[in-house]
């Protein structure tokens, strides 16, 4: 965030793009986002509780169209819709793991027909990913009524357009996307738009949003959630081959702390030097410029977000090892200090901006469905190999011969490993992805693949920042950063 | 709504009060809402259209704390909530029947335990009562602590405020506390705030739009959904009560049609002359009148939306049956004319208010909870007897010894007749009120009695609205009105 | 029971036709049934423990029916079933709460249509009735395949016929279909076949056993279960009426305790003398003397279970009262000393079956569904009134409408008062009878009628008999009785 | 079948030992068993039809607990049940796919605290196991002591015993727990008793059966359900483990029209002479004589049941094939023949009976119980591998510790491979078997392992048999075989 900021300071034109935050984290672990220090951008609050209302829209939207199906149903059900196969789930903008697995129009003939059911949170919808995707109103209604909502007993899709949702739906988010147009403490302008999560989505700010940017200005930074495996990822292989962006530079963020984390240290000593476990946990951070430098084509800078109790020793330690691989480290300080401490970044990024470079995407659009989630897998992740159940092969395999085989995938895994085994810290290399669901997302056209344990609905944790967030008498916001 | 632009028109300083449009309907039955033809607040579609996010603000508030209830639950149930005894049900502003009877956390241990649930529209909410009759935000957030949220097996009560869930709803809703301030298209101003129905809630918009109305203007001009025994009584009993309001004048609004509906006639035959069933509606009106002079003590004048087919015959002997009463009937035409085609109205209006009136609550607040109910069945619908079955009167008795005997009561019946039968049209007498449901509204201070087959979840029709709803390549909404 | 020894021992050729005991109450409230002290039919523990199977094949034949039911749907359900509209329960011989209402066809695809569902217990099942009403096994098959099984959307009955499942489920019957012959302690023989409750079934043992017995002896002695409200009501109206056969004579059986518990007396303080609950209490008796000779038009004697601690002062009140109505009072003493006992009430039931009587039912089989429940409710009840709500209404109507008008009627009500409310003893007058839930149960040709809170599953008692029963190391039953 | 007639016409006293068959078959895709043509036990008929009522008391007793957990949960946990953690399913003796998942106590306080629960078919459930596996009541009862019911919060075992249910249940096993001496057509003595599948169980009939008819007869002949991967490896490894029976020689049957059909060839071929599917399919046949003879060390002779149209060459090919192996390949008649057709199998079986064995279990029962279900894989199917997701590894590695490591494993597995892929015939090698789900039965003392797609309660066919079953007029049962 302090990079766009540092890219002003230093006088070139530069907007950044950012995704609206969800109130599942804000009410969950994390409470609000929206930057920190001097280095954020506002109205934070506001932002960070429900805004201008786009979530909202995308729920709405969303739950609209599961109402429209189940009162098909009940209404003769002409399309003739299998209960048992309909995919599309509701969604809420919460986390709320009650709301997983449940069991609807139950209480006789005037409630409809019983059915499975399961609300995902907002953030991992393909609503959201439709929004963030589209590059226009009229795309945007395409693309709704392109989603595939279930299946009959013959297992022919049905799209929202038999159901004649799609319009109603894009009226309901007509205003949503517009961008939204906030500023950085220094007076530098920010969209916030659109918020897929990078673990269970797409992980992307809305192509809208990076268009208009593009057109403002002369550098767009905008951040991919999580690691350099799932927000990059998905950023090259859905965002930029669906709308034709070519990033120039990658900044890779990286703290002295994790780092040490990843080399097996414990997360209460993490603020104590620990040359040994940083060492080890280098690893993850050449993994990382591994994969975009070979894997994505890019040219890039480590840029670190330094804390006080990071030793010199340390530092020194790191740029070492980066110093190998001819990749630069940072430290920066727009924590402390706003654009000013990003300054050498933004400068070391100018420069990376003006070389040519190799950009590439992981796969190639025409591999089979399997061969990507592989190359994925095996080149971005480290694994030897990719598996999945019998059924889930089968429905991966008509996938590909129903005619969506082009389709990029978008992998849900846990943000706190290369591999699905949230333990695994480090690069580990040789683990198996085992993809556990499949989804079509014929709208946003990608395929979701479900791998580990991972679940499109968060859940609280035991204390639950909701309970510390207040208003004050003197009706303050406290407990929400 | 033409009154409030009349008002001003003879040089009176007024502001209208109107409830916010659900999207249950706007894409079920009836369309949008915020008037029509010349007497309209605008920006109308903005205003259907999830307008400044107040409704999505409640749902979440009311979410959340579902959410915590689960999640308590789920990482241990400290407070010993009984899983079969959670009376805190999920909204959503929809109409979606599929919700009404769920069951959740299915799925193992991680997702929860096990328990029926279901969903009720936005309007219906405890959270969208409390908000409407909240004074303040301290008030709002002492209400939603307030609310009773579940039981444990001892049937001991647990509160929202145990949960520690109010602080982060009020937070929620800090905004939308705010009323919305919006124009007639005479640029008289309107505040459009809260949206309870009016047959399943409370039916009022805000008290603190219409406190603050009272600040602005010397006229506050408000509606009151559906009937006068429905938004009229619940505004009386409820809203002006808690509130300390007191109403000047009443303003029935009727139209020749639906008393010709009332006395028999059938729908499509309702813009031909028809004097007999004219007649015998008439009963209804009557039955209006009696309620609004004796029951709650106001003097009230008729305003006849006036239709083109209306005969002059009709108008006649409307006015001959009213006579009788001495009260004055007065045909308006604002749809027509705006302000201009009320102003009449406007007259009679100011004339009424400035005689000092008898305003008085159907049943005194020391009644007990059945007397309430038996007061309000029989004084304003006309009913003989209120009757229950075994479970219910228990919950009706224990909620007197738990102490809640002194709130009012919130009736949920058909708008579609004085009765609980929607087919039951004019004045019916002798008929027999079944309270089917009872609720604890804690937080709202009153106590909801669900009469007959009226339900809190609406469906969809069988060709909703929505599937007409939709936005042209120009980017303009059609099929909202 | 000691009637059939005591007919015996003065000379009579008699056999007994008694019940078959469901499992539910051996495990549940009551522990074993087959009589007590002298005046038992044995082998007692193995009739009380699943015996011949007899309640198996039913359940089995029961159960089949509705895996046929849920496997055609499963398949492509050609006949058009309406899953809301299923109004076949799965049965179990066990009192399971869990299973009243359950959701079933959960997980997907391969497991079927989900719907709700729940269970009875086997003594409540259509199956059990026709077992018990079906004169051959001709008869029997013919009946399986006239269940009205389940609706489609648009209301037509689907039979078990159309599923080809009523030869399977005769295939089921057929062993049992023969009764079961045991003996009484002083060998003479009885029939113990079938055992619908009275409560919530028809309460009688089997045709056939009946009318085997009818051929192989001059006297016929019969139980039916509970007051004479029920099991003797349903054996005149459904059994009697069904299988032509005209009783000779009515013993009713007393005790002094009941009549002093129906008098108000504590159940602690029963076998204490309280002349003044007696007294109040001979109401109860009154109104069965009354139904039996009036309603019924048979002639009756009343049998006292002795016990030692009833006093002379309580034998002699009751007497009394009684020679008011000219019905005998006679103290039977089987319990202690078996068909001896009982000799007495023998001689005196030998002389009512030689006088003639004016036999007739309660209401004719040419009534409406709802005057035949009404002649039930406010002949033997008592009852000042029958009220159903509008759902229940409209299904008795379309039950008249579809044919089945003529059809007796099968009444669901606790055993524990004339009225639905268990706790109005005596002979209570002017309640109201609340038809809860109404069923077609077109094989055994009755309509059976759900009044107040009873349920056709019950449930476990806090501490279960079943805690109790054992089997000792050397292989006896314990805790059966 | 025909064995035990030879062996006695041979002048060898010997007794059949057999499974009792279940309705879930008769009813669904095979109709009756009990042998066939000459070689049957009578009474036949009865034999399928719920018999003597075994498997209704097991269902009952099963069942018994399943409501004695719902009720103690019902009326205040006092054993702290965690509804998401009990693992105990109630059963019926059905092919009912709509019984697999559920969810229970639906509808209010009444009845009870909602949860997932599923029925399993009487022959997959552990009392069946437990009744198999029982020496004595004594014993039995214990057993039945020991299941563990389900979990609290905390993950501690609940087991029958804190219930007291043990009791009871053992009563309505006591009859059942005798075993049923039938005849076979040749009146040579036979016991059926028992019944478990042998896919999703332990497959082998009663220990007590099989120990009263060893103290009877010299030879014992029994059956071993399915494939020699299936039926043999447990009886071996469970059946004799626990019972220290030692069997002397194995008789494996074949026929050469499934010979062929693991060669490849079309169902409807397999009549035609087809030496190359034979060639092709006796690699089935090779892997189930390397196990017996190598794995449980024991001798074996291959009996073909011979068809008509099975050719010279055909079986030529057979015999030389196995005299590789140094087996014996016997044609069997006794179809036709009754015992006659099988007195040279009978022969070579009492030879086969005098040599001195290596008999051995495939495991030792202080291996892990990763190791136990690695051994049978590896060894009996040909596996490559054993894998299971991390939650079943955790599972199986929770039960290792809680003490339960000694336990045997019992595979449910399809009998169509011996892969878990039902469409991979002959004797696939290299496979993977994922283990799908684990569950303790601390009753019968074995760890199910669920491996692939097979469920424990069977569905019925489009056309299930019961819809052919029949009874004429005149009492005779029809299309049972």
């Amino acid at each position: 965030m302090g990079l766009g900021d540092a890219l002003n300071r230093i006088g070139k034109r530069a907007i950044l793009c950012l995704r609206e935050p969800s109130l599942g984290p804000v009410f969950g672990m994390k409470g609000g986002a929206a930057g920190g220090g001097y280095a954020q951008v506002v109205p934070m609050e506001d932002i960070n509780l429900h805004f201008t209302g786009d979530f909202n829209g995308i729920a709405l939207a969303n739950n609209l169209l599961a109402a429209l199906i189940d009162n098909h149903i009940h209404h003769g059900n002409e399309l003739g819709f299998d209960v048992r196969r309909i995919s599309w789930k509701r969604v809420i903008d919460m986390n709320d793991r009650a709301l997983r697995e449940i069991t609807v129009a139950l209480g006789g003939p005037g409630n409809g027909f019983p059915r499975q059911d399961g609300f995902d949170i907002v953030v991992a919808s393909e609503v959201m990913a439709i929004f963030c995707l589209a590059t226009s109103l009229k795309d945007l209604k395409e693309r709704l009524g392109n989603i595939v909502v279930g299946y009959t007993r013959e297992s022919k899709p049905i799209l929202a357009r038999q159901l004649k949702a799609h319009g109603a739906m894009t009226v309901l988010l007509k205003d949503a996307l517009n961008p939204n147009l906030v500023q950085t403490l220094e007076n530098n302008p920010a969209f916030i738009h659109g918020g897929p999560f990078a673990n269970i989505a797409h992980g992307c700010n809305s192509v809208i949003a990076t268009q208009t940017a593009l057109k403002l200005a002369d550098y767009v930074v905008t951040e991919a959630g999580f690691g350099a495996d799932l927000g990059a990822e998905k950023f090259i292989d859905i965002k930029c081959r669906k709308s034709g962006l070519k990033p120039a530079a990658v900044v890779i963020v990286a703290t002295l702390r994790a780092l040490k984390y990843h080399g097996g240290a414990e997360v209460k000593e993490l603020n104590r030097e620990n040359l040994e476990a940083l060492e080890k946990g280098l690893a993850n951070l050449e993994r990382h410029v591994n994969n975009i430098r070979n894997h994505y084509g890019l040219p890039c800078v480590v840029s670190v977000n330094q804390f006080t109790f990071d030793t010199a020793a340390e530092i020194a330690l790191l740029q070492k090892r980066m110093a190998h691989h001819q990749v630069r480290v940072i430290m920066a300080r727009h924590w402390a200090e706003g654009g000013k401490g990003a300054e050498e970044v933004a400068r070391h990024v100018v420069e990376l901006c003006e070389t040519p470079n190799g950009f590439k995407f992981v796969y190639d659009e025409n591999e089979t469905l399997w061969d990507k989630i592989r190359a994925v897998a095996t080149k971005i992740y480290g694994a030897s190999e990719v598996t999945a159940d019998s059924k889930v092969r089968a429905q991966i395999r008509k996938l590909q011969e129903d005619g969506y085989g082009h389709y990029p995938v978008c992998v849900a895994k846990t943000q706190y490993s290369f591999s699905t085994d949230p333990q695994l810290r480090g690069a580990p290399s040789g683990h198996v992805i085992n993809v556990r669901e499949v989804r079509l997302a014929a709208g946003a056209e990608f395929i979701v693949m479900i791998c580990g344990d991972i679940m499109t609905m968060p859940g609280l944790p035991r204390v639950p920042s909701a309970e510390k967030i207040d208003l004050t008498d003197e009706g303050k916001v406290v407990g929400l950063f």
